[in-house]
């Protein structure tokens, strides 16, 4: 690899070219070009604006706009030809300009500095990435809504300690992911305001000496705001750390529901079905079909916690303004970025595909003393005091544990052992149906409360369509 | 340590006691009865509902007021007799409440469980911590306002790489900090919104049998809304993982901001003094007297980050709904509060007691060829290529280091000697004063543009009182 | 609380007292007093090198360590009054040793710093932590080892995917935990070879002027080796956070096992219970009866984790030497030795007491298919290509799917559909037992294979006994 | 992309092909192949093993060997065609193999599995790699030494707190750093230990019913120790955590070299300069020569403590034996290597290279009031308590401070001011090279002890050589 001092764009007081190896080390084009596009948005409307206010003609504007719009189709082509020693995807652009177009493509780079082109590229191009972030997200809810609609009324355990607790719809079980899907939505859209604010016109680190207008190129590129300090504007990455924040709290619910589908995808569970094309084999075991999808997106939540971590570490020694250490914000965001599309990506495709097992789930639900609250309940409504009843009931289940029989299994005799207080109504309160049907309030499992809460979801899903 | 198993609310099913180490290492009550105030205000909200709604009778509701209120005296006043053998805050003050009152506390836990109940009271508690998190951040930037304003025309070297690059104003780069506790409020706005949700009424995990109206304890509570899902609401600590990821990025601006303050203050520098009320010394160094604050703080936030990294690694593989893992969410959510809450006081202890020393900071940016940028910038004027007048600066840069003098020590025959488009108004432009008025637009250095800032950011900061 | 500077040991050349807030901000003693034992020991090694080589006389170092341990007694007596304005445990002590034995207390600290006395005591501490840990290490492998020998017969399914994959036997499932276990053993091990190393003698950064001499203190205090120099002495902590590593593996497969003993006292597994003694119930629910020690374990790993995120953030930005950061070292290391100690503690107690459930164990290793490798090995013995057999038994075990049946219970003709290579003999090989015997090689499933294991494993465990 | 089932190795139980998003999104090929040499080797041997023990015939064996041989050459020479509906390295190269040599081929796979197969591949190519940057290590090291050596006499300000300490040579500043990075290699080696335990022969989980002979492969491929069980050495990837942990500390001690580099080529300490061909200009500030090679190597800390904190998170929660999850293990792990290596390979280069400006650290060495303590100390020699020393010549500071003095500028009277102790003898004590002289013990700053220290450090580095 050639490091031909020529070639760089801040030569004039070194002595030396740079060392070979360390040419390699510190370059970031190999990772940093995917920002090509937004690069070259930001250098469009930073000649649009530097017309505007009269440092470039309109003629030189219109010879930048047009050449950068060719070098936009080389690279989309394939054909251009990205060189390391021009160390990044903006000195790679602009050099290729100030080929094809002159000593104009020079003039670009007046009233700038790749301080705030880098700190705008980024967050141009990471809006553009949380649109599609929540596109997915909102893909994945909806699918969410019509299999809990379809499953308002399927009954399975609800576990605490992965312990038998109550009966519970499987609709309802559905919507609690729905629930916390709906706030890494929130945080995302939290995250993109402080993301689209504009640094353009920080320059190197001070602001720049020429009459630049920052309200036009806020405007053109479509930014809420510009930033409010030439220093901060350069320098912070927070706005990058926080969408890792947003992004390891959407995989950690992600990988909470993975767990959960590989557990019903056991054997031992066996609470639902996913699709063959969702699921991969055994190069050694034929028999096997491994729910590969949860298992990967589980394992894959740690690399964007890991990411988050790279980050926080990263800027928190860091003295203002910019330190070469912030070339290193890029490879972990672009990862967590990946990650977290592709993982929803993944979910969208398969929730809706979700197969349960209804008689399964019943039978474990009718197992596991599940309503032993409601016999502790009915037992409350006949005056006893809640602690007392939770004693009763509790003797009740540890004969039932020795005898093997559920509460519902009881004879009336039986139960009447641990409270004179039981009554043949009992029954009616230890069915599944009985149950969940009673719990019959805003957030409870009843079958109907699910569909009020599937219907309150759709106007959620429809309202973010509108504000879009 | 006895661990009478009478005397814990679950023993009914149970054959032996609990081993006393178990009891030990399973029980939360040394930590979680900081929550005890929370604890009580949902306890008695929930029992004014209770009433409400018919569940107890108005006497009833009286009788465990009344006797809340007394437990909460003798918390405060240290006669209260916590026991870890009733495992947790919630069952000592209940357990107390049932020894005060008679079977009348038995009711209160009606239509609840432990589940909702922390999850309620980590809520209520959180906020409350939030909102004077929230107060010290306010008065930290009304400090750094201040001294800004004070600082406005002071000239500094900026630095990027921690080299010097150009000069700025004192007061320009301490309204970068403020940029940064300005989003620092913000993120913690947005997550006080997802923490002021109500999960009372999930009951264990799916809701009760009882009539519970969970619209009254809400709004007794303060809450914004009630949680939507039984499962969720017990189960997810997403807002707490959002609150330790926030302080994490509050820490790391606090850690940058030490980070200067360490340098500003060693025998290199110089550029500030900070008074000995903020710093400490050596036991075997007479001469020391050491930044301390500033240290510690930047030690600090990698605990608020191991915090944050904890939780996150916590909540990952947990299927629904709750799981004895999630007691473990209290110890570092408690830490990653008191070290935000402690280090902002600090800081804004400190902040308006930084003494510039103006002097040693306009020479250091007198020397460092700090203007070269301006230097450049004007013979772009001239009319060459900015990446031409670069190489020229360069070139006289590097003539200036082999020489010993700045640019602005050169006679206009040396300066000519890189460039004959160099004329005698050269000298105007590599002034500290000329080059920092110069970067006179929203976001620059100027000190007409630090002024205003300064308005801008005491009419931010007047609007938050209106809001609270 | 009065910060009366009189009290401080560097008061000299300040003007002010440190601000009351600051200096329980920046105080340690509340959490560093832990150390008094390990500070005292280091005191006295201290005293009596200083009196080996002629600083002190026989009669102050006499008096000094007299004095020493009176201060241990007043300790752990608790009758020894604690100041935080005498900032840490050093002082504390130091501070009361002056006021029992006059002016030579104050001679004690001749030739050492606060720097290096911390640097030592927490080595000391950490040293005696790490062999309570690797005692309770061997004493949760020693219960392993009981019980897979008691086991090494007892068959069950062995997972990938959490799918049925090839019957193992429960002995040696077992085993791979004691696997685990004794990497982590050897990683502490090696962890205690570099925390043995003794700082004492760097003095606060440079060494002393005193004609100290270390080898003597070295060997009083037991230390292998003295640290080589002092800068490095006084500054870094890595062989704390090395240790946090090292626990953090360990809790990581701690966490590991506990995610299966969760699974399997599940109602879907049954797959063994625990005692009652080991879990807890629910206070709502009175048929629970929940794995709390394997949960709260497996939550616990996260703040070990956290521990070490946060001490790699704390270093890794700091200039040589001592910095007041390094403060933060304690709490995170603390709570991690606690965090792994405990654990390891409650796991110890637990493992033995784990009661397999064979029955039903068997019979999850019979469904599934489990045997299908050995079908596809049988075919590879009558010649034909180890890929094609593992086609032929896919298609087998997509009848059994859709027709209900497991391999074992097709007869020789539906076998037969699938190849004709097929014979009689199958029918041994798809045996359980059949299956699990023929992996008779080291590190295979085998029983014959799981009791020599034990062997080796006891071999192991006595081995440590004689090195220590 | 095509997801013919046919290529797939598992296709037999499945009724429809994997959905083509989730073949990509499941694929690891894109990473893993950076792992045929290593799989290549594995595969060799376990061919030449499965010859011995009679499972295939020497010609198949050699036909396998050849096969696998021209399978390298082609990947090396860039020709071989990676699929992606092949899922992996493992496949791509066995169905190569297949297209090669026919159906010998398939008998590859015989008594192992993909899941062996990639925790042996991994060890080997890990274990190379440890070698690699155990060889950075030394090299560095080496380096160190001789700048030691050279500048055993150069006197430099130590510093704690970032405040000026003590005098201290610049030798043993370096010596520091030589210290730690001998514990990162000693952490590094026995990593290497648990790295180099074979699991080939693990096969799925449970062991294979093959007459395979483990130590054979063992032999073949180098490997210290068989692993001793199956469940263990499938899933575990321990050995990779750890080598994270062993990087982490490693890059936090260049992080902290990479710091005081940083500060030291600042204008305002000038200690040090780095060639040009170890640092970068800027684009816009012609005057700027940034230093960053040690910024990036900062910043890149915090993506190696990432890869640490994702793989310990991936690992946590997994039930035995191999889940899709450890799929990620890779791309965290082969980040951690290249960045260490590739940190330390610019280090080795660029230390050597350092220039002390020992004009410059001399003059800040005497500035600071650096021998306060050697005034102490002296007054301590005179028969005064140290802590009372402590107090005079804090009080001999302040006056200093307030007059603009350092203490060897003060005259003997006023000296005399503060204690009458101080006689003509105390100017010796305040000189520089006194103060550094006089600390002589093992460990210490004095010239002598830096070349002991590199002696011994020369010795350390000679015995690495022999035993490797």
């Amino acid at each position: 690899m050639s490091t031909d001092k020529t070639n760089q764009s801040w030569g004039g007081r070194f002595s030396e070219p740079v060392d070979a190896f360390v040419a390699r080390f510190t370059a970031s084009v190999e990772f940093d070009k995917r920002l090509y596009r937004h690069d070259i948005m930001g250098s469009i409307a930073h000649a649009g604006m530097l017309a505007k206010v009269g440092v470039l003609s309109e003629a030189e504007r219109d010879a930048i706009t047009a050449g950068l719009q060719e070098i936009q189709k080389e690279i989309e082509t394939g054909s251009f030809d990205w060189r390391v020693e021009l160390e990044d995807v903006h000195m790679n652009i602009e050099a290729r300009l100030t080929d094809r177009i002159g000593i104009t493509g020079k003039k670009l780079h007046t009233g700038r500095s790749r301080n705030d082109q880098v700190a705008t590229d980024i967050r141009l191009w990471l809006r553009d990435e949380i649109d599609t972030i929540l596109g997915e997200l909102t893909r994945l809810q909806q699918g969410l809504l019509g299999l809990a609609e379809a499953e308002a009324d399927t009954i399975m355990p609800g576990f605490t300690h992965l312990q038998t607790a109550q009966p519970v719809t499987f609709g309802h079980h559905l919507l609690a992911w729905f629930e916390m899907l709906s706030r890494d939505y929130e945080r995302l859209v939290d995250c993109r305001r402080r993301v689209n604010r504009m640094p353009l016109g920080s320059a190197a680190l001070a602001g720049t000496t020429y009459p630049i207008d920052r309200s036009i190129t806020c405007a053109l590129l479509g930014f809420d705001a510009v930033s409010g300090n030439s220093l901060d504007g350069v320098s912070d990455r927070d706005f990058a750390i926080e969408f890792c924040a947003a992004a390891s709290l959407a995989m950690m619910h992600l990988s909470r529901f993975s767990e959960e589908l590989v557990l019903w995808t056991s054997a031992q569970f066996q609470f639902i079905e996913l699709p063959d094309r969702f699921c991969t084999g055994s190069s050694i075991m034929p028999q096997k079909k491994n729910p590969d999808v949860p298992e990967l997106v589980r394992g894959k939540s740690g690399r964007v916690f890991g990411a988050l971590t790279g980050l926080l570490t990263l800027m928190k020694g860091q003295p203002l303004a910019y330190n070469k250490d912030n070339q290193e914000d890029k490879e972990p965001l672009f990862d967590a970025v990946d990650t977290l599309r592709d993982s929803l990506r993944a979910f969208a495709d398969m929730a809706p595909a979700i197969k349960p097992r209804r008689d399964i789930m019943r039978e474990a639900a009718r197992r596991g003393f599940s309503t032993a609250t409601d016999l502790a309940d009915y037992l409350v409504r006949k005056g006893l005091p809640f602690r007392d009843c939770h004693e009763i009931v509790g003797h009740a289940v540890k004969y039932g544990v020795e005898s093997g029989k559920d509460l519902a299994e009881m004879s009336l005799d039986e139960l009447r052992r641990f409270s004179d207080q039981i009554g043949e109504d009992v029954f009616a309160v230890l069915t599944l149906e009985g149950s969940v049907n009673a719990r019959d309030h805003i957030g409870g499992t009843a079958p109907s409360q699910v569909r009020a809460a599937v219907v309150r979801g759709r106007e959620l899903l429809a309202g973010r369509q509108k504000n879009r």
